[in-house]
């Protein structure tokens, strides 16, 4: 959680108005939001602000560093990037970054933000302050993340979210494979996270003889994904910490 | 879905009694759900299932051949195992298989079966048959399973149920190493698949420069992670149909 003092989590006293650049998905759900809550106005290539309070890019990564450079300074800005650093808002020196960990999509809206976390990174405590106050006023659970650690993080979160998709992808294309429906799945999915990520399966009694068939089954069918299975199956092993074979 | 003739799904209409052998989590939520629609024994090591009509083995897969041998032939016998084929229920002939997808706690009980598919395999349009009742007895939604495309079946279900929760504790394990909560993965990962499984994160914008960003940051603070994310970035570029750099 945001250890820094200053503006408490949740009172959005610092900023009056804001303009949200950018329209894609987390754009839009933002710029819902903060409408709900002080005047907002949306931004696209003109990169017209007005006189806003706050500035926030919601642009693709490598369009931060032109957006930011042609912003007139004064305003605070923020960019939502998770892999970006504070670097990327120069010359801006009121500037943090505010990355929502989730997933959007165009069509829920400001509801999406309900319930998640945010990272915020910034050079200073009022920097620190000014992102729990987006924060707040966004609705999301912030907690500081070092700026130079943004790079470990989006990682970690694309193993949750990006990769997540590669294995229900790659599942369903061994389902089909087998004859089986793929929407089976998606049960087995969510009740895995409901259980609290209990390991389960073959490794976890260290039987490495499923563990062969379904490589001898993989390598039979679909020989370009034997070499994934592997990888998962010794990490989760070493995860175990159980004896490979 | 099961698309053999006779006893249609959720009758249950052939079997009077039953017998479930094992009290690990599978067994102990079969014979809980058994338990309310007919009458119903639980079997341990003595393999006692009286004059069952159907014998259900929940035992360890190791464990399935020897059980089989020993209980007399005569009622329907059945294995729930993902992995196993059907010539491990010998000598019985009246034999199916039925493989919940789903993973299970003690704690939760019956309820554990709602919702979830169940493969079943089995080699006469009788035994299929019977495999069906038993799905409606537990309340599950049967499709059926070549028997020889069950190890192709399971390593599909190993990688959203034991690869996931891989994922998501090597996600945790970057968090803590960057010094963000990692409590904060899981709104991700529930709203990835509400939003079923759109594929996310920098390889959609075929962004090669922030997965190299990743890879560096991984091989810096856990470098015997690396070789897994580039196992999954690959799988999904490819997934994607994305350019290699």
């Amino acid at each position: 959680m945001l250890k820094v003092p200053g503006i408490p989590y949740g009172t959005g006293a610092v900023f009056e108005s804001a303009c949200v650049v950018g329209a894609g998905r987390v754009g839009k759900a933002m710029a819902a939001r903060l409408g709900e809550r002080i005047p907002t106005r949306t931004a696209g290539r003109d990169l017209d602000c007005g006189d806003a309070d706050l500035v926030v890019l919601c642009v693709p990564d490598r369009a931060i560093q032109e957006a930011a450079k042609e912003i007139p300074v004064g305003p605070w800005i923020a960019h939502t990037s998770g892999a970006q650093q504070l670097e990327v808002l120069a010359p801006h020196e009121l500037r943090f970054s505010l990355h929502p960990l989730q997933t959007f999509t165009l069509d829920r809206g400001p509801a999406q933000l309900d319930g998640a976390w945010a990272a915020v990174s910034g050079e200073t405590a009022e920097a620190l302050a000014a992102g729990s106050a987006l924060a707040g006023l966004l609705g999301v659970k912030p907690f500081e993340l070092d700026d130079e650690m943004r790079p470990l993080y989006h990682a970690a979160a694309s193993f949750v979210s990006a990769f997540l998709v590669t294995l229900h992808d790659v599942a369903a294309e061994l389902m089909e494979a087998a004859g089986a429906p793929p929407e089976a799945l998606e049960p087995l999915m969510r009740r895995t996270i409901e259980n609290g990520f209990q390991h389960t399966g073959p490794l976890v009694r260290d039987d490495w003889e499923t563990v062969e068939r379904h490589a001898e089954a993989i390598g039979a069918r679909r020989p370009q994904l034997l070499s994934l299975y592997r990888a998962l199956a010794e990490t989760e092993a070493s995860l175990l910490g159980a004896r490979t074979p």
